[in-house]
């Protein structure tokens, strides 16, 4: 069985300024083909540090993927730990010089000279693209598979999907490992463990985990098997059993987000969507506007943080605000039905609560949120009472709300 | 100088199903007592592996910190592999198998058989107080602290604090270290580095790091000297230098966000806040929200996402976006304008765009976006060209607007 080790390089890593969120991702992904991580090193910035790491990472495993240090600042060495690790120089490569330089052109700006440095490669190494300046390192070395990416998530992952992940399918061949996921909203973790029962026993095979990651909970379904459809039909039935158990609590598969389920469901739908927020201060708006399209149903937004907002751009009675407050049941339904009416859309979400810390009153703690869904069918509103702090109460709220929306779009 | 080394264990964080935020802990922690990380390894719930990644840890540092697998199902080796390093046998502990088994008469519950594993400690080595059920490690060889943690993150920190903090500094005595932040933005990381010339040269003292999260740029003046009057006098001295050289590009210190940085200055000055928003569609506004008590200066926003509603809630002429486009200094400068006349504040920020990646044309191509901020100083207008993705742009946009306000509010 093929095996990977990751080599993550830089300062940063092992001050803690950055939690390694670039190693959990190559794990869950390596596993998703079949390649299990048998070892993770986290290196300083130093040229010996890496070449120690990466002899190690050879003893682990046959496949080493270094991330982070292909930078153009004189802390950026992992061009040349990789060169002396293969006891190879850098060369230059006149396609990657004009790469980075044209990457700047379209900024309009000139290419600063240190960034020169990101178009050597070791010899007999090749480049992998990058949307950012720095291109990755692919090498071979007795049998092994070596790879450089960078260190910036984002370009990270890229990287990972288009030019690693079809080269090392063709590497690992023979077993077929399938993964799905769930996504869960809800129910804490510790419920839908109770629910799935001996499901999530270790050892069995599909293999079901639970990660939980901002409140959305994912279970995955790794099934293995001597061929693909082998794989997949034992993890269909297994996925099949757990929706069967979980009901509405699954709300998708794979990477969906909530955001994107109930855009989903709008745009499928062809219904519009209004929000008006106050404790979350368009954190709602943000997230349904993350997904590329969502003028197709999302048109208006109010963040009404103030009482007066409330009232001179919503139109919320101020007296209601007056008599029951503004975290009450009475305004969160009024922002609701006044946004919907004012934007003449199909349904509208009015927000209000106390995010925390200050605020609070004996009556009113911090946590406490109204979430209201008005439509043509009237308005739902629901009183929840956040623990933990701020950001968790804003992030909670949010989901909250979509959650709403998506049981209302179901039925 | 005193190195450490930390040793993660857990079949979870090779998976990613856990991301190690434990070792991101220790790796701050540390430096703060003059310790820096020097490697950083996550190995399998393997006897071998382990005993393999603390000899290594031994090669890099004379401190050697393991978290996880002191639990007490099968796959907790954590013991063992100690117990093989040092060359020794596991001891029962009577009073440690008695504070275990009054943890579980609290809760009023019997201990489980298995439990009692945790109450081996390898011959010669002494246990650490827990919270948890768990006793933690100390052992000392050949001049090295070794210590084994309990992976759960509240009970590391813990023993941490209350164990190893004292222990650590009887272990380096002298030497003290200052470590300041400098959080910058505006430049890319290599415009900085060019800035700064040789001040980032490694092997300084006070060494400058550079680290880039979400486009905010930190440098890390790190001084260590004879005492912590010395290594403060250093830092201060080297973060002067550094802020003559970057001026305005220094937004803040320590762990300071830009949304902080503006809201204190809102704050401090009795300002009050806006925004108009369309590609961001409230990006801004939470992140202006996510600052506790920002009600004092944020009143109103607008996700005005559809020509209409910025025409009908905001105000701007229906004829300008037809003539112009909704994505034009004018309508940016319009939204501004409208926006600070409606709410009646000082400032107001309109955000006009085309995130992507759809919606874009061949003169205005995604990542095109207009910012506005007014006030009773006129409105400025600001083009910029955002390169990578959505999440990118909608990011960007949003922080290029608070810097705007940060630098209006600085004058």
């Amino acid at each position: 069985m093929k095996r990977a080790s990751i080599v993550s390089i830089g300062n940063e890593l092992l001050n803690g300024e950055t939690v390694n969120s670039n190693a959990a991702y190559l794990g869950q992904e390596l596993l998703t083909i079949g390649i299990p991580v048998a070892s993770s090193y986290a290196v300083a910035d130093e040229v010996d540090a890496v070449v120690r790491a990466l002899d190690l990472a050879c003893y682990d495993a046959n496949v080493i993927i270094a991330t982070g240090g292909l930078g153009p600042t004189d802390d950026d060495l992992t061009r040349q730990a990789m060169a002396k690790f293969l006891g190879v120089e850098l060369e230059l490569h006149d396609d990657l010089l004009e790469k980075i330089q044209s990457f700047f052109k379209r900024l309009n700006r000139q290419m600063p000279e240190r960034n020169k440095t990101q178009a050597y490669i070791p010899a007999g190494a090749t480049a992998l693209p990058n949307i950012g300046t720095a291109p990755g390192i692919r090498a071979e070395l007795k049998g092994k598979l070596l790879f450089a990416l960078p260190g910036v998530p984002m370009e990270m992952k890229r990287m990972f999907e288009e030019s690693l992940l079809p080269d090392l399918r063709r590497f690992v061949g023979g077993q077929a490992v399938v993964v799905r996921k769930l996504k869960c909203f809800g129910a804490g973790e510790s419920t839908i463990a109770e629910l799935l029962g001996n499901a999530m026993e270790r050892g069995r095979n599909p293999l079901v985990n639970c990660t939980v990651t901002s409140g959305i909970i994912t279970l995955h379904i790794i099934a293995a098997a001597e061929n693909e459809t082998q794989a997949q039909a034992m993890a269909d039935r297994q996925g099949k059993s757990l929706r069967s158990t979980l009901g509405e609590l699954v709300y998708g598969t794979g990477d969906e987000s909530l955001e994107q389920v109930v855009g989903e469901a709008l745009g499928r739908q062809a219904k519009t969507l209004a929000v008006a927020e106050s404790c979350t201060g368009g954190y709602l708006a943000k997230l349904l506007t993350d997904i590329p399209g969502a003028s197709r149903y999302f048109t208006h937004g109010w963040i009404t943080y103030s009482n007066e907002a409330k009232t001179a751009e919503l139109g919320v009675p101020a007296d209601l605000i007056e008599k029951h407050g503004a975290v009450s049941e009475q305004v969160a339904e009024s922002m609701a039905r006044c946004a919907r009416r004012k934007a003449g859309t199909d349904f509208a979400i009015g927000i209000t609560g106390i995010a925390g810390p200050g605020g609070a009153t004996e009556q009113k703690p911090a946590g406490l949120v109204y979430i209201s869904v008005d439509s043509d069918q009237g308005c739902e509103i629901e009183r929840s009472l956040f623990s933990y702090d701020r950001r968790f109460v804003r992030l909670r709220s949010a989901q909250t709300a979509l959650n709403m929306l998506r049981l209302k779009l179901n039925n």
